[in-house]
């Protein structure tokens, strides 16, 4: 995909999405709900949390797709996921999982990977994190042995889902200096899902969204701080001629 | 109400937190907390968060007032309701329910129910979630038949108590895309009730210094994420100048 | 110590966790969770946040160290702090509590109690919660009897170990008007020592930096919620020349 092309259809999902308010149902971490839900917001989107088990499903059946963070995992957490996913995989919703820190401790991995073979149709996280689902296989027959999209967020972003590979080296690094940002592009992702007719082209949306709402706000900032208010506003503000000035693909 | 009477009472009713610094115990989801917090910090309160119901009990007893958002619904968090609640009724100090989602499942609409049987002195949530509660009938009628104040959030925030009715058109439409808004705004109310002889005028103060707020931040940012903060400072620098300029009623 | 060697030895310090990025491990309440994670990245470190008791013992075996803030204190996150704790203590990582709300119900100050006699290397709180610790002891025969560094913070923050004493009254109000300024303080020591070979030097190069990035803050900001954002950017923009030139020491 060039550059032009990812540019012009990011913005026209973007506009789907701030004219359908599809709404994404996450299932995330504390340190990472407020900055999420803002970040879908800033987008269009209308975010729900809930995480409990007693009320996971009601809130998945209304959704329009889905985010599985995994956070802070206690067992009410763990099973929380499992019917959220149920109900997803039933509905024909599309799922996100992001494998926060898998690479910390054994059960986490171990969880991961009975989520994964549940079928979401996109897997994301960083390089360190993507390496240790994968066992030093490659990403691409990662991807493909899952029948999945798999996202590596880096300096260059990576997307591929078996056949096709495109690099986004879109972004600033003041984006690793702010929590949940990571795990709020995830959440952009669900949302790009619920409008795309190519699973694909919407996650590079998503990645090419973040990493351009993150160069516009380095530029409107002078730290961290200041920074991740200037990501919000970014996002909320993308247009066409914003995502085909700074779009770059590798 | 006059707007100007409004805008008088609001300004006094403030003063008189920034002078008390009011205890506000806030029983809400882990989305909310921080800007929940925050918000009541901005205006002079002193909100504490903890929802354990080993010591809900304690931080109540020592609260001038209690806000509950029904947020993540589990059994520890509906628990811990049921024992602040019974604090607070036993102790004789206001409670705001914010029934936040109550659409969305059957069993959060059961439990609103439950709680609202215990008697709120007032109940806040947008458009969808009042009229959801009171299935139909007329606010004016729903708050009437409480014994409750009802405030129904939205493009123009309309407060009743059975008897009086007010209507606010201030506020701005990126108050809808940040996170917690509303639920910082329950917070307002809980605090306005702790110095207000009317209840119904503390809430009116409250939603009159919300939308203010909101629309002085919208003239200090540039999108969601710059809105947010320069809402808090709005809320902190609130006075009655910029009350009696902007306050509507209708 | 004299200002001007406690700020040369607060920036020297500073530079080393923007070389090794510390892992510090967080058991916060859900308040604090989001900013104080902001906090640590603004100033180099590497923050992680799970508080299951699953996951915590791997969490804190891979981290340089540990935070215990009693934030929201259920029974699981109570048995979360003794594990954690426990694997601090046999690897000899530090860990510094922070007695959030001690005096405010019985069970938590026992609760307080319980983990100091495990031996904190630092705890640190404001005046109210350090005093109901110490019940009326002086603060320096406090810390003498526990062996261990006692912070307490407000419009001058005072840091005895028993042998020494430093009052530093950099800061400003403000951070008295933003949720969890004090929590991500009480982080920032954990961050500094990890890379000082006397923790008390630590601990004060940590209250330093926390103050200054106060006042830079103040200068940048129009209320608390753009102070909020401007306290990381001082953070992350922490030299020697703004140390050196604010520095005071009583």
């Amino acid at each position: 995909m060039a550059a032009a092309s990812l540019a012009w259809s990011a913005a026209a999902l973007i506009d789907k999405i701030r004219k359908r308010h599809p709404r994404i149902h996450c299932l995330t971490n504390g340190v990472a709900q407020a900055f999420t839900a803002n970040a879908l917001l800033a987008l269009g989107a209308q975010p729900s949390m809930t995480n409990s088990v007693e009320e996971v499903e009601a809130f998945v059946e209304g959704a329009d797709a889905l985010l599985v963070n995994l956070g802070t995992l206690d067992e009410p957490g763990r099973q929380a996921m499992r019917l959220a996913i149920g109900v997803a995989n039933r509905r024909g919703i599309p799922w996100v999982l992001d494998p926060v820190f898998v690479e910390r401790s054994s059960g986490r991995s171990t969880f991961a990977h009975e989520l994964i073979a549940h079928g979401p149709k996109v897997i994301r996280g960083n390089e360190v994190e993507i390496a240790h689902l994968s066992q030093g296989q490659a990403i691409d027959g990662f991807a493909r042995a899952l029948g999945a999209i798999v996202a590596a967020t880096g300096t260059t972003d990576r997307l591929v889902d078996g056949n096709r590979a495109i690099g986004i080296p879109n972004g600033h690094p003041l984006m690793g200096r702010v929590t949940a940002m990571g795990c709020a592009n995830a959440a952009l992702i669900a949302a790009l899902l619920t409008v795309a007719d190519d699973p694909f082209e919407g996650c590079a949306a998503a990645m090419l969204a973040a990493g351009v709402a993150g160069e516009i706000a380095a530029e409107h900032s002078s730290g961290p701080g200041t920074f991740a208010s200037a990501y919000l506003d970014a996002l909320h503000g993308l247009d066409s001629g914003k995502l085909a000035t700074r779009a770059r693909v590798i």
